[in-house]
């Protein structure tokens, strides 16, 4: 999968803040040929991010990536000038607080190449309102990965008002050579798409447990048995234009729409109040809770795993 | 898969309305070593669904089957009296009206051996109306499976309120032995669980494309290439669960549920009105309108079967 020639093996991308999602771009700019510099003012940075990604190797590996020294092409450098001066690619994964993020673009501005392509993991804050404080913010944009970003296919591509379109097309260029699945969103709004979706089946979700309707464990084995697995093909459009049949998705406006309207006026709301909160933490103690986080999170990435490499993605 | 001899290959079903659900449930039945009787009154239907039982045979195969002659213990009986009269499983798969379906109980607890389990695939008319006018119907809930149920995993078991528990520990245990995934749902709501969870997503999907945020296209690649397949190996507790870290679900909830909350607060509604309509109209005739319904059905249908097969289901 790797595909250096066309990156550019001469590629310099640096890696602002290697917590977990920084971390995971990074094994996978690395896995791509790419040489990586991490800046992260934590002590023990090269300890933590040395045994991070030995981990996710195995992940790569399984993913189909031939590697020997994952880390021979990576540095650190803890002064920011010095981490991003020579960089073209620059992903950054600072806090989410616009105050901080505010600051970080503004000293950018005065070290990086005007040539760099600066992308921001940002789950909710927008580029328009990060890059405020920039004087030129044409080749600033948002390119959120959905977590982790070694393994799920998606990265929302966000432009600000001022990102030039010549910079998201590099954006969805690069992304896509580095075997992401790059997706323009074409408006800001909070939460993107992704995150909005998942918030909205999680309200539900919520509302239905709390009603007492099923058990937590039981609405997820619903999930993976039947709207899971159909998305994982199809999203909900294609999905519902299958189910209208050989009309398509306008039979199935007129003729299932009043249902799916229905439903709609009866949807939950919830809150992560005391009782919702109590409920949940009981009902996870029972099952999850159980089970050691490693297990759990291995027996995820495995079929995720086989889930992608069923789709040969 | 199949287990003719814990089933009891002398176990007799009837299928009443043989039409996509209907069918589809048939060629289960049949691959499973049932002797199934369809009872539908549309004049053409041993042509129809000997046709559509082709179709659906190759699937089967797919999915592990070993399928000689799936029509060898197949008959058609107009008169449902005489259709039901000697089963010992009813699936029910009569048009959503409450009061054809009133009518239908009615008549069926006059003709069915009291032994006999009558299970509906209603997805939304719960068991306790529609078995209103019957004197006992304690051996009556809904088997609601997910289109197509011979492919998707998902039976949702929904008991009325004079269902006995030992009919939903028969239905239960009939759907685990034919392959099936059932979940019990505790209680009677409107679109059970998964097409709640469906109609919610869908909601925000049809109010973000009116919006201009992202394409109808492009929003069903973000699902399939995010929360599509993250879903089809856990659902989204176990999902947040993982996202809490070793903290778990308690952890996620403290940290991340002010995030959620904050976006619940701004989710979008939707109504299918005529200009949404025409939109999404315009939008699907530019992307999957120009795809033949069975090319896109196939592509489905290999990608789900590929999954399924990845999780050895």
């Amino acid at each position: 999968m790797t595909n250096t020639s066309e990156i550019g093996a001469q590629k310099k991308v640096t890696v602002i803040g290697a917590g977990a999602i920084g971390l995971s771009w990074t094994a996978l700019f690395l896995a791509n040929g790419l040489s990586v510099t991490i800046n992260d003012p934590r002590p023990d940075i090269e300890k933590t991010a040395s045994e991070g990604l030995d981990q996710i190797s195995a992940t790569l590996k399984a993913l189909g990536y031939e590697i020997t020294d994952l880390k021979g092409d990576l540095s650190f450098e803890a002064d920011l000038e010095a981490a991003v001066k020579d960089a073209d690619i620059i992903q950054e994964n600072a806090p989410e607080s616009i105050e901080f993020k505010q600051g970080l673009y503004e000293k950018l501005e005065g070290f990086i190449k005007p040539s760099a392509l600066v992308l921001s993991s940002s789950s909710s804050i927008p580029a328009t309102v990060f890059s405020q404080k920039m004087k030129n913010a044409e080749r600033v944009l948002i390119g959120h990965p959905f977590n982790p970003p070694h393994l799920i296919p998606l990265v929302e591509i966000v432009p600000g008002e001022r990102t030039s379109k010549e910079a998201v097309a590099e954006a969805i260029k690069f992304y896509e050579l580095i075997g992401k699945s790059p997706i323009l969103i074409e408006k800001e709004m909070s939460g993107f798409v992704a995150n909005r979706l998942q918030a909205a089946i999680m309200q539900e979700s919520v509302f239905l447990v709390k009603e007492g309707v099923v058990s937590m464990e039981n609405l997820d084995k619903i999930v993976s048995s039947s709207i899971g697995l159909r998305w994982a093909a199809a999203g909900p459009f294609k999905t519902f234009t299958l189910g209208g049949g050989p009309g398509g998705l306008p039979h199935f406006m007129t003729h299932l729409g009043p249902t799916l309207e229905r439903i709609w006026a009866v949807l939950g709301t919830a809150k992560f109040d005391e009782s919702t909160t109590a409920l949940l933490t009981e009902q996870v103690n029972g099952c999850y809770g159980k089970i050691p986080y490693e297990d759990l999170e291995k027996e995820r990435d495995a079929q995720q795993l086989a889930i992608l490499k069923a789709f040969d993605k």
